[in-house]
Order: C-alpha cells, then sequence, then structure tokens
C-alpha cells in the first residue's frame, strides 16, 4: 500500500492512499493514526507531492555501503576503514523537499553530488527490540537523495551545511507498506542516464541490525525515519541537471537542481 | 515573561505564564502563535512542569568555551585547538526529559556527565540574519543539561548514544523571554555544593554568530532550540545524584539520576 502525502488544488495537504498508480483515495488522519475515507479521490497527475512527513527524529546511517566508505576515505584522506559498530547519525527537518520539487545549490557551493538511499519510515514505538523482532515498528519505505556538498563535508567540524543545507534532503514521492528488499536494486539517473547502481540490501550493517541497537539505548517514535545510506560514488552536480533516485518497488525520486537566486531577502 | 508547559492533575498539558514565580496563568495557545487567558489559575506547586517544547529541529553548538574544548581534547587525545568558524551539531527529541523528570543511567555506561548550557529557543521564521538582525527571531531562553556518557562519546562514530540515550537531555524549567546575557552566570551544583561556575557569555562564538552563520545555509523555524555549548569539568555522575543547573535570570533545572530497571520489556 502506498501512503500519499499531497495537496490538491486551493485544499490543504492530506494523506490518501495511492490506487492503480494513477489516482489517490483521500483519508482524514494519517498513516501513524486513525484514518478513514473522506469519500475524495483525485487523479495523482492533478495535485501536488508532499514530503511524506516531517520525521520527529531523522536519523541516517552515514555510512553503510562499502565502496561509498573507501571513496568517502579518499575524500577526506583519512585512511579509516569500515565502521565497526552500527552507530547512527542525524540530518534535519529544514532540508527536506519533497518529489519534482527544486533544490537550491547556495552560490558559494563547490562540489554538489546526490545519494541514493533506502528510508525505513517507524510506525509504531518501539523499545528494546531483538534483532528478530526489529521490523515490528516500521510502518514502511520510502526513497531519499542525501544531497551534500563535499568541500564542506571534508572543512567543517559537523555535517549542518554539507548535509543539511535547504532543499538538501528530497524525501518520497510515497510510503510503500510492501517491500522486498532482498530483490531491490537502487538505480540513480542524471539527466535520464544511469550513473549509479547497486543492490539495496548490500548493507554494512542491515535495518534489523540498527533498530535493534538503536532501541537498546533510545525509543523510537511514529514519524521518526532512517536514511540508510548509499553506495558508489556521486559525479559532480550542476544547475539544470535531474536527478531521478529509483528503488525496486518503492517509485522513482524525482528532482531538478536550481541555483540560489540572487538578492536573497533577510527574514525574522 | 516566563512561558511554562505544564500539567495540572487529570488534565491535558499546557502553557501558561509564571506570575510571581508561584502561580501560572494558563493559555489556550502556544508561544509560538495566537494565544489568550484561559482564566484558569494554577498554584506552581500543584502542577507537573513539562518539557518547555518538542524541537522541531534540536541543534547544539557543542564544543564552544575554552576551558571545556581542552577538556575534550584531553578526552579523546585528538590535539585539536579551537573550532575555527561556527559549524552547528544535532540533538535528539527522544532525548528530552523535563526538570525534576529522572535521568536513567544505563546499565552499561560507565562514565556519565553533566554539561550544563544555556539554550536559545526560536520564535520566529528566519533566513539570511545578519549578526546584527541575529537575534530578531529569539523567543526567549531556557536551560540545558546536555548529559554524556564520554567513553561512548570517544569510541563511537557519532554521539548517538552518548548524548542522545533516553532521558541524556534535561530542558527546562520554562522560556524567559527577558534575558541579561551579559550578566549572567551559569552554576551547576551537584547533590547541593556547587562543582562548576562560569560566565554564561564567555562562548568561543556567540548567539549572533551562530544564528547569523546558520540562517545563510537554512531556515531556521519556531521550536528550533539551539544548545550553546558548557564550559568546564563535571565529576562522573553515579545513581541518586542530584544535579541542579541554574542561570542567572532562567531559574535552575533540577534533576535526578536513577539506575536502569533490570528486566526491560521489548515494546512494539
Amino acid at each position: 500500500m502506498k501512503w500519499t502525502h499531497f495537496s490538491a488544488p486551493g485544499a490543504a495537504s492530506a494523506y490518501g492512499i495511492l490506487e492503480a498508480d494513477d489516482r489517490i483515495r483521500e483519508v482524514r488522519g494519517t498513516p501513524f493514526g486513525a484514518h478513514e475515507p473522506t469519500g475524495a479521490v483525485h487523479k495523482l497527475a492533478e495535485v501536488k507531492i508532499e514530503v511524506p512527513l516531517l520525521p520527529r527524529t531523522f536519523y541516517a546511517a552515514g555510512l553503510n555501503y562499502v565502496k561509498h566508505i573507501r571513496e568517502y576515505a579518499q575524500l577526506t584522506g583519512n585512511p579509516v576503514a569500515e565502521p565497526k559498530q552500527a552507530d547512527i547519525g542525524y540530518r534535519a527537518v529544514n532540508a527536506l523537499v519533497a518529489h519534482d520539487e527544486a533544490v537550491v545549490i547556495p552560490s558559494d557551493a563547490k562540489q554538489v553530488e546526490y545519494e541514493g538511499e533506502l528510508v525505513v519510515v517507524i510506525g509504531k514505538q518501539a523499545r528494546h527490540l531483538s534483532e528478530a523482532d526489529a521490523l515490528s515498528c516500521v510502518l514502511g519505505y520510502t526513497i531519499g537523495n542525501d544531497v551534500s556538498e563535499r568541500l564542506w563535508q571534508a572543512s567543517d567540524r559537523t555535517f549542518w551545511r554539507s548535509k543539511n543545507t535547504d532543499t538538501f534532503k528530497p524525501m518520497g514521492p510515497w510510503i510503500e507498506t510492501e517491500f522486498d528488499l532482498g530483490a531491490a536494486e537502487t538505480t540513480v539517473r542524471l539527466n535520464g542516464e544511469v550513473r549509479t547502481h547497486f543492490r539495496t540490501a548490500d548493507m554494512l550493517f542491515d535495518i534489523r541490525t540498527f533498530i535493534s541497537r538503536m532501541t537498546h539505548y533510545l525509543t523510537l517514535y511514529p514519524g521518526d525515519v532512517i536514511w540508510m545510506g548509499t553506495d558508489g560514488k556521486s559525479p559532480q552536480l550542476k544547475v539544470g541537471d535531474v536527478v531521478e533516485v529509483e528503488i525496486t518497488g518503492l517509485g522513482c525520486l524525482r528532482n531538478h537542481f536550481v541555483a540560489e537566486a540572487a538578492g536573497r531577502k533577510s527574514t525574522a
């Protein structure tokens, strides 16, 4: 089942269930609590797809595929090998944008790259889950693009602007509750051409390992998300590029890259 | 004005304004939007103080006082000197607890310490603020205790469990909208005895610097918080300890430390 967060023209955003890949059956409520059909049905082509959810806590595995780890070591000049344990990291809600929204490249950004990632969406509050029970708290899965500025990633003490500049975290297009990770492949296309391709399950630490280890120390809540990391290397992106991240069974997250507008306005 | 988030016996939590340090004038709404008095007044002594807010994004300056930076370098064996620029970090909402709630020391934690910190609460959406205008987006200030397990902080690839284990982030007791940073001192008492004391304004990078630099790349939203870092060194905490963090004009955040209960229950 595909949970879609959308806005119909002139209406507030709502959740709905995608049917036959072209229409949305609107519900009152959310996937995380009580919900019932409103009776309204929308054509997918006539609504705006919104970010599937604003996470309560936005977790990210970071380095979690072997090829990508080697490239990261090369970037930082740090010969550190694979992480020895599943230590989760964080991204920030300000940076989220939806399917088909623009990623804005700041005027002082030099080396912007994509990272196509599987996203786990938590549906139930969970603590002290064994690896065997770990997936019991998962509502479903979506796609993320962990857009990164590599020079800031190397120079800064944290990932705040390299990873969390406004618009650097496309997520969507929807939450799929049925997913066969073992059969899934992640494909990233740049301007229509396949540039990155990997088996989605080729993780160093898998979803069960992360959830079990995390819930040993912390509570997962409905609306938390965990981005599972990426493999391979991205080319350097430029204004006008279109990046599509497709994961088997989950759909395709597409975003275009634009330049920061001149004459930025101070607001508060 | 002191914005207090509280629960009266048998009622849902609400915001109110603390008056004469002993009673709360309840409002309908929140400090971040429209609000009006409900007419109800509660005795402070008869309500439960709640976490002042669940931040939308939970920012933390981390290393931002010179003495603390030297001690951190000693801990990690890393001779890195002061940060060269104001790079903001993150903490996680799962870890928040309120004034007078317990901090739970996990059974496998070895070296737990306090960090008394000034917390900035954002009240207005803000982007591209100059240092001169930076404070225009601030609603007020509160107090945080950035409880940390130092061995995990040194061993793990991220601060996920060293800083964000459930209950490791006491925040409160309320949000004070009037604050004289220049006159403020931070005092931390352990079991009633002063153990740490520093000028709150002695930051390496001040609030204006952080907000201006952050909003060059990202949007701050109402309900974001920025924890400004700590100075000095904490003794090692143990079960039964009571830690009070007091900042001039903001009040006192008090929490007691307890052991993790045996027979933890798996939940999802």
